[in-house]
């Protein structure tokens, strides 16, 4: 059986767990959990070679050295010319590919806990891609989220189901309707199918952005481990997610439902609840001396953080920037003035 | 009638105040409120020349730099060799003034708000002193404070009282006891006597301090505008304050009652006290972006600090140290590690 060729992303600006995360620096490559970036987190995931095939990254140029001091020898990089969005950038990776090559699509940015059924998930997910089913991997919902797309389960197709809908960021009522439900659950971006079944596809939907995509890698050049697609082509494109542009569209949508312990760290608050706690439900990171606190999460980069009588607050200090939110506030760390200077 | 002579004392290890006070600039040599700092607020107070005569500070070399930016050039100062708290202090001023100068010795961090009422305040303590009583002024108690000592006061001697009895700092329930009683006043630590009255009581309450001083006195020596005391006998002192040493001993202890604005800046509690806020009660010192916030205090010597949602908070930033507080818990920042460390 072929091999599962990882294909990750890595994209977005970093402004919500903001002021660690920079344009510079942005999520993937910090070391938030742990040790080790996210990103390198993300290819360990994905590197038991009994499994999966060599990784490639796609990324803009900007991240080229944090990726390479992650990447494996045998990794290689699609350079995007510019952002326009999932959908193009994963059919660079497809593009490259044979057309029955089996991608596992995935963020770089997210965290989960239990690597075992991350890969026992994706193994049940290219048991329909090699179906030429289009498969995204749902995740089961732990709460009601206002923050993520919804993927609706329809008739079984062992080991998933078919997809009934996709379902745009609900508001609360109805997150807790889908809860309850039990038939729905978190689309978490992460996709598998075959290269030549996602470019059928994207060329039936999206015909331009197929075209522009191909001539892109037909003009492209390599350059060391690195793949670069022509700019001229390729920023033409009306960029637009996998979602809208493929995966809703499609016939062929199916969904492989994931207990993994899946975090996509969309903020401070969620950062904190991945966190190993003291007994009060204190973090510290770098020097910090908390008196009196509770559920406090303090990461300084050098300065020492003295803490009295706080509780459900996060404090990060970054250079010459210092956020200090209480949790339910630490959506907005994004829209700080700070966050948007950047 | 003889001009007063303020005696200003320079002392504390500025602990209360940290990270922005700290043993190499205590609280009397920081802009906290407005753009000087106490000290030269302690000044300016006590510079009405038809009033005062010029100013006397006694302070340790430590601190030389600091009081000369902003002494007056026919102020002097008196070195003490190392610190013996205040009645050793104030002797060694008492020493060097004619026996019958009035002096007025206040500390050199405290705020006040009302300079006319202070002065009116500091007439009437002169009065009495004239008539060779021992005056502490007393502060009209504004809450049942547990931080301050008190004053009780006895038998009407206009435009003052006797002094029934000094009282430690109370517990809560006594503090609100003597808020009901109306006769209590806080000790602010600010005297007003004759020298030679002073030295008087002192000689007969601690014989061997007075002895010591005076020899410290009589082998001292002038350099430039500064009066250096011998160091030998000085340090060999019993140090007191003196409340203990003399005023709580002295049978001709007098108060007078102050309405003035008064205030420690005893922590940083007391300082936001003192602060204009704006309309949510917040108030920025430095770059500082508030959101959702209610009596935030922030004050970065250069980071700029981002706060969501907070209530009652007091932040500092000061070089590599950062202390965030709430406002109940203030009191315990002078026993932060930082705080004992530095």
């Amino acid at each position: 059986m072929s091999k599962i060729v990882p294909v990750i992303m890595c994209g977005g600006s970093g402004t919500r767990l903001w002021p660690r995360s920079r344009k510079a620096r942005p999520k993937p490559f910090l070391p938030l959990l742990g040790n080790t970036t996210l990103f390198s987190q993300t290819l360990a995931r994905c590197s038991d070679p009994a499994m999966f095939a060599s990784p490639i990254v796609v990324a803009g140029a900007a991240h080229g050295e944090h990726i390479r001091e992650s990447l494996p020898d045998d990794g290689v990089m699609i350079v995007e010319p510019e952002g326009r969005n999932t959908a193009p950038a994963i059919a660079l990776a497809a593009a490259r590919l044979p057309s029955d090559a089996i991608m596992l699509v995935c963020p770089s940015d997210h965290h989960i806990r239990d690597g075992a059924a991350f890969c026992e998930t994706v193994a049940d997910a290219a048991e329909l891609a090699r179906r030429d089913y289009l498969v995204a991997i749902g995740i089961r919902p732990t709460g009601p989220e206002t923050g993520f797309g919804y993927i609706e389960r329809g008739d079984e197709i062992s080991p998933g189901h078919a997809i009934r809908r996709f379902v745009e960021k609900p508001d609360l009522e109805r997150a807790k309707q889908f809860l309850d439900d039990g038939n729905f659950s978190w689309n978490g971006g992460i996709f598998v199918f075959r290269a030549g079944v996602y470019l059928d596809e994207l060329r039936k939907f999206r015909p331009d952005m197929a075209e522009l995509v191909t001539k892109a890698v037909a003009e492209g050049r390599e350059e060391g481990d690195s793949f670069h697609p022509a700019a001229e082509p390729f920023c033409r494109i009306d960029g637009d997610s996998i979602d809208y542009a493929v995966m809703e569209n499609t016939q062929s949508a199916a969904t492989v439902l994931a207990d993994m312990g899946w975090s996509d760290i969309g903020n401070w608050k969620a950062l904190l609840d991945e966190q190993e706690r003291d007994g009060d439900g204190n973090v510290v990171r770098g020097r910090g001396d908390l008196v009196d606190c509770r559920n406090v999460y303090v990461d300084s980069d050098g300065p020492r953080v003295s803490v009295i009588g706080l509780e459900d607050v996060v404090v990060v200090v970054d250079g010459n920037d210092i956020v200090i939110t209480t949790i339910d506030g630490a959506q907005k760390v994004g829209k700080l003035p700070g966050a948007l200077d950047q």
